[in-house]
């Protein structure tokens, strides 16, 4: 292999850093990989917090352009479906996508490790951990950590990449030098989230559907429960941290009686998630006894910086969980952005100007449409019109697969339209499947051969030609 | 005067901060004012810099509200028009309001010095100049300052104020604290500006129209001209930071040769600014002696922490300066609160609150009719078809003065109608506007009666009722 000259430092070890190094390893780069935390591996940083992610096409397009995939795949649970629970304990089943198409459960813990494990196998790459980056020179790209036992250590590279997350230290650098000009937002979604387990059965069961997403959508408020390899659910429950139904509202009694707060929140999840409160462990417990994490959105702008040093996944775009897309989008900026290396042959500044070109709008893109989805899973899902109208757009893919790919669809299974492209093409099917939804007892009707030559002839109209 | 119990502490001895020291001394508070930078009066710190500001109705209002304004008028110059200037130096004058109606140029440090001296003859406020904040708990109110002997200082009071502007260390603190769950967002935006002068001539006379604003609209860049009570004018030409015509690629040749880089700026200004360029004091030199300032937007949400310490001014709500109303919105932010205090009987939480509700709103629509502002002082006043719906808006108003008053009056002249109303009104009346520009012939046609017979037909229908 061609070793180049020039050298790399990614700060951020989790997945995206870590598939980065890959990624550039393989193209001849010396890796320096930096993360603040101790590693993971030799010590539980995670203390029992099991964090789920669902992997999707994107994801494993990029895993795949690096021969990553079968690996990860033999730790990860395909869901094929949505199930949604009522507050009666009924079930609504929806297919995320055409027949052997899922979305795949890992462990934010399991997939870090294992592609730090394979990065470290990589000629070239080096982690360092507990290094936590406290200084960097965007002119001469010289960064300065302070480590494990307090020492100031110095590293000079050519490239740099923050990978470092929502709470980048690479980006909040950038934002103290008035001349890179940075335009920054931090948004606080009102929801805020908690996570709750459901433990195995006995022999490693599955108390629940194990190959499925679940769904206990309340309107202003939701449950989710995807399944683990042992038998476990990792659940999470979203809901608004302040108001008249909220994290607030429920804990506020904590302050003179815990008994008080223990008895609202146990009316509350009794009330309204039933079947799923044989389940869960000591979930009262676990709602009360810490404050509920908060959920942001980060836009940033510029992704790149004197032209050597960059931003990607969390740290360059910040989303909400509701489209499943935080690390896909990770991966998939890796992918294109060894792509683009490639066709700018291997000149990074080229490089780094097509990446941001590329990238930054699909990244607000994905964005919005992840805001734009709590909604969805916690409103819509519930709703009979709305699970209607996604039949007769699954309808509509059977028929015109080529013409009518659904909104979901194109984000989670058709890593070749871009996030960007899918947003505005899903604006347009929206108005479309206004009108269809408006037809006289579309109820009884959706299955009528003229719904679909009105959906044939809007999408013929409207949607044909608009590229990535 | 009843003295009250709370004690409040004013970070920022700018404008707003000084106004506000005023009116809350008045309500028989103590007021301690705390200003990092030294005390103006004494040191020069404006290094021979001269900014203008326009102050308006607002601005007035407020002031006039604990007696301030005849004060501050002495040393304020009416402007009744916006005079443009062509490329052949031919100008056409648009008054801004009704007969007499102006907007007045100050100068910055001018009324900030006048504030600071009238605070300090009210009994109850004391200024700390010179006295950095450095930290704050949201909890407790416990301020920790560094003065300028770099001593440390600890103050304690009840309310505190981040009156510290665009870059307030009050709002930098608190984006600190997860619990205060502040979203942000500061905005480049792409126009950069630079400051420029033109002497008083013999015996201080004015040497451009002294009761006017003067703009050089260019579409993309403009250059416009505020007078200052000794015969000269403060000008600033805004224009794009980055780009084929823009500060970066005007000065790029400083790198290599200086006399390449004058050659190019002299004939930018010559060619551009032909009528001025004989009256500015070396224009080129000033172009080239120091980088361009930037301009930046400011969203930030909540304006108040802990029902206790909230922002005011800039610091809550930075603007570009095209509306001329960034010191006008804080000083109204100011007046406001005093009202909402008496409102609600001293109940500092309550009065928080409430400020937070009103003027939120209202920062965000000023910060949005400010961007939008850019356009229409740099291009549209450039363009007859503009200036010809000007006029026919003008003369809507003294037609129909309850029911059509031009955006411009509502958010310049107009302080009962708040600027979240005037930006929903505006945007209605641009529709209508529209429609009338569209009719046949309307340039010759403009003062025939069926005209304003539309203007007020829709006017009734669309505009009436809209409240603040």
């Amino acid at each position: 292999m061609i070793r180049r000259a020039e050298s790399v430092a990614i700060n951020g070890a989790g997945p995206v850093g870590s598939l980065l190094a890959v990624m550039l390893a393989r193209k001849g780069y010396k890796v320096d990989v930096f993360e603040s935390r101790p590693d993971s591996r030799r010590t539980n940083i995670y203390q029992g917090k099991s964090i789920n992610l669902a992997l999707s096409d994107r994801g494993w397009l990029a895993l795949e352009s690096v021969g990553l995939d079968s690996e990860i795949r033999k730790h990860a649970i395909p869901m094929y479906s949505r199930i949604m629970h009522d507050k009666d304990g009924n079930l609504t089943e929806q297919p995320y996508g055409k027949d052997g198409e899922a979305i795949w459960s890992v462990s934010r813990a399991g997939i870090n490790e294992q592609l730090i494990d394979l990065a470290e196998t990589e000629q070239g790459v080096k982690f360092h951990f507990g290094h936590r980056l406290v200084a960097l020179d965007f002119d001469s790209n010289n960064a300065s950590y302070i480590d494990e036992y307090h020492q100031r250590y110095s590293h000079q590279s050519n490239i740099v990449f923050g990978a470092d997350g929502t709470f980048s230290k690479v980006r909040r650098l950038a934002q103290e030098i008035p001349k890179q000009r940075t335009s920054y937002s931090l948004e606080y979604m009102p929801q805020s989230y908690i996570e709750l387990h459901i433990p195995a059965g006995e022999n490693g069961a599955f108390k629940l559907e194990k190959n499925a997403l679940h769904i206990w959508p309340r309107k202003d408020f939701m449950l989710i429960a995807l399944p683990n390899p042992d038998g476990s659910f990792t659940c999470t429950l979203f809901m608004n941290q302040e108001g008249q139904l909220s994290f607030d509202s429920l804990t506020t009694d904590l302050r003179h009686s815990r008994v008080i707060a223990e008895d609202k929140v146990s009316s509350f999840l009794h009330e309204n998630f039933p079947d799923a409160m044989p389940l869960l462990e000591n979930p009262v417990d676990a709602f009360l006894s810490k404050p509920a994490s908060a959920l942001c959105l980060v836009h940033i702008f510029p992704w790149v910086f004197s032209n050597q040093v960059a931003l990607i996944g969390d740290a360059a775009h910040a989303m909400v969980p509701f489209y499943g897309q935080g690390m896909n989008c990770g991966f998939e900026d890796c992918r294109v952005l060894a792509e683009l290396l490639e066709q700018h042959h291997y000149q990074w500044q080229d490089t780094l100007a097509a990446y941001q070109q590329e990238r930054k709008k699909n990244g607000d893109a994905i964005i919005e449409l992840a805001k734009r989805n709590f909604k969805e899973m916690s409103e819509l899902s519930g709703d009979p019109m709305f699970l209607l109208r996604k039949k007769i757009e699954a309808e509509a893919y059977k028929r015109f697969p080529d013409l009518w790919v659904p909104l979901y669809s194109m984000v989670t299974f058709s890593p070749h339209i871009s996030y960007h492209t899918a947003l505005v093409m899903g604006d347009i099917q929206r108005e479309i499947m206004d009108e269809v939804m408006a037809l006289p007892n579309i109820e009884e009707n959706w299955q009528r051969e003229d719904v679909y030559k009105i959906i044939e002839a809007n999408a013929k109209e409207k949607l044909q030609g608009i590229g990535s």
